[in-house]
């Protein structure tokens, strides 16, 4: 694979998939979206517009489109777009059709529900042999589709690869950093949705921004022990893919982790809806995890609780307000 | 000096030396507040308010309000809750008044902008054999004083002395991490200052909340390269008094530096409005002491560029954008 010059197949044709896409063919890449809609595919391969995910923001005119995907044969890179509970099925499926020597990128954030196991665990299992890295971090769909500047990580299991891949996919408003902690990224992808729910909670209960500042702080100082125990580095939750991503999503209000916090902040309880966001299943593993390991994990335990309904939001302030003090 | 049971002055009656004193106060701590005004204190101590500077906010019934200075002298820890570039007159004046063995607290931000030093380094210099802390991080005096949950770091020559003091000033609403790195926790406090105006002409510009994530992400990287050039831990900008100040900072508009960056974003020029705000200085003397000593500071370069008029937004962006690609 040689990612300066590969061909790039981007699957998934929602927003974040066309945004990268796009992206990666106006940087120059030679890149095809695929998606499952014959019609949809066909209608923005004509119009140059994906109106459903980003409407009014042209595609770049080289990007080609298709619902045929196998247009993946003959990638150099891959990208797999698709929902994070679809890429095992996904990559079971393209298994077959993929080119010997093609590099998945997976860029999908969470955790398999069934296993609660890394992405890219699950995509290597489904693809021995392959290149599997992961593309995380703060960025919006629309702001990067519509050629605002944005950054990114790359990681991937050396730094010769992510390098390459990197480059692969960087143009001149979109910019990947390369890593080569797949575990560190992914578990920071994962778990800033645990710390956007306590953001939320922070603010439904008008708790005030300090407040939330000290969560984040104190917050991404837990992740990092997780990290650190799960064989990443603990510094990578202090980049783009953890710290950033939790300052894009507990700062705008396009975050269903930040709108279900803010609810349980408010009313004091979850109704059952936490169902519905990646946040609470990521606390629910992260706290049993943490307790069967003895990692210390006071935030993403009182979110747990909250959303399980076994603690209040007052009670949990006054827990986490009175621990005892260690060094910063 | 014993951090437990020590009176605890705190010098400097405006917002955040009332909030100061008031939460001390209200953990327990014997507490007395010195300002410089003694109309104005007599009628704090009477009316259990300070109306102008924290309106609606009642005041510990124990904590004693005065004008007389004196009232240093059997302090065991001192705040010093002047201005930043009040802060070596105050100490020199305060001198001869503190007990051979008080420690000092500075709880100002920023340098001293005749030499460019830390203000721990400035006040040491004025109370040779003092022990001299700083109390930094993100904490806005009206949250503190009405007792919403506030955590701070407070960082000593020693972890002892640290802790003894963090300790001595936390309440149940108010909790103080202590550390060891002073260096590293002051850079922090002065220069996210620099970052805030980033994310300012980021908003201004109106380039996203992607590109804002971003830039608070690398910001903080290049932040710790120049903690670790000074002695500093690098790890310390990732923590309350860096990471957790600026996301207080760059998310409210309360910020002077941040609405300073909003108009240059904006406007596209500083109109010399850039004197007034502390980030502004603190870039120039940063970028000058960053290219001095060969450290890598992309950000902090571009804002002293924008600011003195030497570099537009929009070519800073592309030349951020383009630089070379290295490891996250």
């Amino acid at each position: 694979m040689n990612g300066r010059k590969a061909k790039i197949a981007v699957v998934g044709a929602g927003a974040f998939g066309t945004a990268l896409a796009n992206v990666a063919a106006a940087g120059g890449g030679d890149v095809t979206l695929i998606g499952r809609n014959g019609d949809a595919m066909a209608e923005m391969q004509r119009t140059r517009r994906n109106e459903k995910a980003l409407p009014g923001i042209p595609l770049a005119p080289t990007l080609a489109c298709t619902a045929d995907v196998e247009a993946v044969r003959d990638a150099g890179i891959v990208l797999f777009v698709m929902p994070s509970q679809a890429q095992r099925e996904s990559a079971r499926f393209l298994a077959e059709r993929l080119a010997p020597d093609a590099a998945v990128i997976v860029c999908a954030k969470g955790m398999e529900k069934t296993t609660g196991r890394l992405l890219t665990d699950v995509v290597e299992e489904e693809l021995p042999g392959h290149e599997i890295a992961v593309l995380s971090g703060p960025g919006f769909a629309a702001d990067i589709a519509r050629g605002l500047p944005t950054a990114m990580v790359l990681a991937a299991r050396t730094a010769g690869i992510a390098a390459r891949l990197a480059q692969a996919l960087s143009g001149p408003t979109f910019r990947l950093y390369p890593s080569t902690d797949r575990i560190g990224v992914q578990l920071g992808g994962a778990l800033k949705n645990v710390l956007a729910i306590a953001c939320g909670i922070v603010e439904g209960a008008g708790l005030g921004d300090s407040a939330r500042a000290a969560l984040i702080s104190r917050g991404l100082a837990e992740l990092g022990r997780f990290v650190a125990a799960h064989g990443g580095d603990a510094a990578t939750v202090a980049g783009l893919s953890g710290l950033g991503d939790l300052v894009l999503t507990a700062t705008s209000h396009q975050s269903r982790n930040l709108r279900f916090g803010i609810t349980l902040g408010r009313d004091g309880t979850a109704n059952g809806s936490g169902d519905l966001v990646e946040g609470a299943f990521a606390a629910s593993v992260a706290a049993r995890v943490a307790a069967e390991k003895g990692i210390d994990m006071p935030i993403t335990d009182a979110v747990a609780r909250i959303i399980d309904g076994t603690l209040d939001v007052k009670t949990a302030i006054g827990w986490l307000m009175t621990r005892p003090i260690t060094q910063e």
